[in-house]
């Protein structure tokens, strides 16, 4: 069997999100769909993680396990001519049996893009349209509490069981503002669901002077799971890149 | 009567164009139904021009008149609030009787983006994939061809009617290079339907190697009207500002 890698980007505005559900459009969905047309079998796709409805990636991680054996590029063209055009195979890599996706990650960087300026209808589903001035100084300081192994058990899905550890550890949170952008990268060895939109729906709260800097500090690390947090939307959401 | 001045931005990829058709979904129909509710009478919108189905505006420049009389902060937030989510209206000014949204431009602005790298599923109706290099070098000695007072009757569509003047001064062509993307910004006094469009084929073609720099003097201020240029995607266009 080989263990083939696929580096993916797609555009999430039209999908439920990454994982395959019983009806509607996914990502899982489709790339399954092109490789049992390939493979002439059913085809379980892995990844390094699932994205939410409208959340997009610029660059995906993606696994399968297959008894064909093409090159690389033949992969790449395969797939790519039976995928949509809102999802694209930007890379195809042949690795040993012990690579996987999701366990093998060393680290992930997420992006969030927000408007600060103006109403922009040609980036509504690629930039969270806040149209509104944040205080960019007391976002940075603010998201120094988050660097290093925190419990995120504040800052995450309901979804996430109980019994599983919360604790992640996130190394960097940078900001780059362009023009009427605004960028933020954070880095960190693992995120559970809505994390990156919870910890970016604060850091929003506190730059609009809405919420004090101690909102974050009482969440963190703290065992009482009662505070739901503020979900920045999905649309400015960007899996960026992963680090094996 | 007023005459108010309404300055729009919208995404193209859902329209098909500005002008209003018998049926379809179009900018100044939208324009048109906001403002009926509005004025509780039905009010022809004025456009600069039009744009072709898939153009994008970032500055459209619209007008029309109206016994209503509010001032225009109110305008920008009644008619927004009755807009779709890709149309935007971004400034309304008042302006006298003699203000037209056509026949008083001084010139405008075009912008063209074209994707010289790798499929972006991100930007695919916001940037024309051509995932392939150009001789940019090339495309800009081609460009100072179209520079000054020519006539493009073979650089429109073949709608445009014979007997009106196929002069136009294109007084700018410039090209700004950042990561993947190549952005040309064309300026001129008028453009006839799929001129920027047809001026824009002809230069990839031309930084392609597909064909040599002398398309344009062979095509240029010449009578006979049986050559068909390449039209480059409506995806990548933009109406970019408008000067009165």
């Amino acid at each position: 069997m080989q263990n083939i890698h696929l580096i993916i980007s797609y555009d999430g505005s039209k999908f439920l999100g990454y994982q395959i559900q019983n009806e509607g459009r996914t990502v899982q969905k489709c790339l399954q769909d092109a490789l049992e047309i390939i493979n002439k079998e059913k085809i379980k796709v892995d990844a390094s993680g699932r994205t939410d409805r409208g959340v997009h990636a610029y660059e995906q991680h993606c696994a399968f396990k297959t008894k064909l054996d093409l090159d690389e590029t033949k992969w790449k063209k395969a797939i790519n001519s039976l995928l949509p055009d809102d999802i694209y195979v930007k890379e195809v890599k042949k690795e040993d049996e012990l690579f996987h996706p999701r366990f093998s990650v060393e680290n992930k960087t997420y992006l969030y893009k927000i408007n600060i300026g103006d109403y922009n209808p040609l980036s509504r589903d690629y930039i969270y349209q806040l149209n509104k001035t944040l205080d960019i100084q007391k976002m940075k300081e603010a998201s120094k509490l988050f660097i290093g192994e925190h419990d995120f058990r504040n800052f995450c899905s309901n979804d996430e069981i109980e019994g599983f550890s919360f604790v992640r550890n996130i190394s960097s949170i940078e900001f780059i503002k362009l023009d009427d952008t605004l960028e933020i990268f954070c880095i960190g060895n693992g995120f559970m669901r809505y994390m990156v939109r919870n910890i970016i729906g604060s850091l929003i709260e506190i730059g609009l002077n809405k919420k004090d800097i101690s909102i974050i500090t009482s969440r963190l690390d703290v065992e009482n799971r009662d505070i739901i947090p503020y979900c920045a939307p999905s649309c400015g959401l960007y899996l960026y890149k992963v680090n094996y």
